[in-house]
């Protein structure tokens, strides 16, 4: 945003931390509300991740099949991934579509940057395209499970339309790859 | 999902609570994974949302600009917000679209369902259109400071590409949006 729209502004006042998980960090933080009253927000404080668009020379798309335990579901996604401490977000981008699906890219395009839970979490996801795939091994960590499978752009937009595919990081790279495709949108491939 | 994926499952085994905070619900489960190694997933408890993408009669969209604390920025959105307990569905669409814009639409249709947050959150984000809108006044909840306007499909889109936009719901909204308009996808609208 290059507006500033100071009328609707929260500033902080203090931070109390909730929660030190395993895996979840989560904060209450003491606002000051655009009208000077006081409110309480809290949040998971996230690092950041990648997601991946990985395209196949044959014009399909690399996919991931995993069991997401929140929505007790087997979700279709992009593979996607956190950020580690310090690290460079392509570094993390090949870092991730290497692990989960064994691919080396010999091009990447940076595409955008989305939120997906702006009410009570930090989280960005960047989002990467990926072309010139070179199959290889994964290395998965201890613990994770995922399919990997290939699809048209068809296909997946089809799954997008009739709730086959839900998760939003997916669906917001699924808007990215349509306007790539169409012509609308161009990216810019660096080796 | 119609297909089950077995062999990725994981089962739930017993569950603890992290925390009851004012906003936030956050449960630790005690899993097994598919191999049948334990593991524990961490995640928020949500009850559901709806997101509106209104429609008005000069074709343009209704949009809110409001300050989101964990990102710590102005964001762009459409409608939405929680779902109370006991709520249908589409009566949560209505009463969203009337408290934060004053719209009310004389017809809606159902378009899909989104899960922001699969990682870390139970949350769901059910996606609705409105159109025949009607101007009223809104009732913000105390505390709560957005504003309402309206943009053309085509200046939304193009902020999706030029990362004025970065919500995924609204993402994911703009790829029904896109299609619908189209011609591609159709939506069943009713009074």
């Amino acid at each position: 945003m290059t507006e500033r729209h100071l009328h609707l502004v929260e500033t902080t006042v203090s931070q109390e931390e909730l929660l030190r998980g395993r895996f979840l960090h989560v904060v209450r933080d003491h606002v000051a509300l655009p009208d000077g009253q006081p409110a309480t927000r809290e949040y998971v404080v996230h690092p950041g991740a990648v997601v991946v668009v990985p395209l196949l020379d044959d014009g399909r798309v690399v996919l991931e099949r995993q069991h997401r335990h929140p929505v007790g579901q087997v979700m279709i996604e992009f593979p996607a991934g956190k950020i580690d401490p310090g690290e460079d977000r392509r570094a993390c981008a090949e870092r991730e579509l290497r692990e989960e699906t064994g691919y080396t890219a010999r091009e990447w395009a940076h595409a955008g940057l989305m939120h997906p839970v702006i009410a009570y979490s930090t989280e960005f996801i960047d989002i990467w395209f990926a072309r010139g795939l070179v199959a290889g091994e994964r290395s998965l960590d201890a613990g994770e499970f995922l399919d990997v499978f290939a699809a048209t752009p068809t296909e997946l937009l089809q799954w997008c339309r009739d709730g086959r595919v839900t998760d939003a990081k997916t669906l917001s790279c699924m808007l990215w790859l349509q306007n790539v495709l169409s012509g609308s949108w161009s990216l810019n491939w660096r080796p």
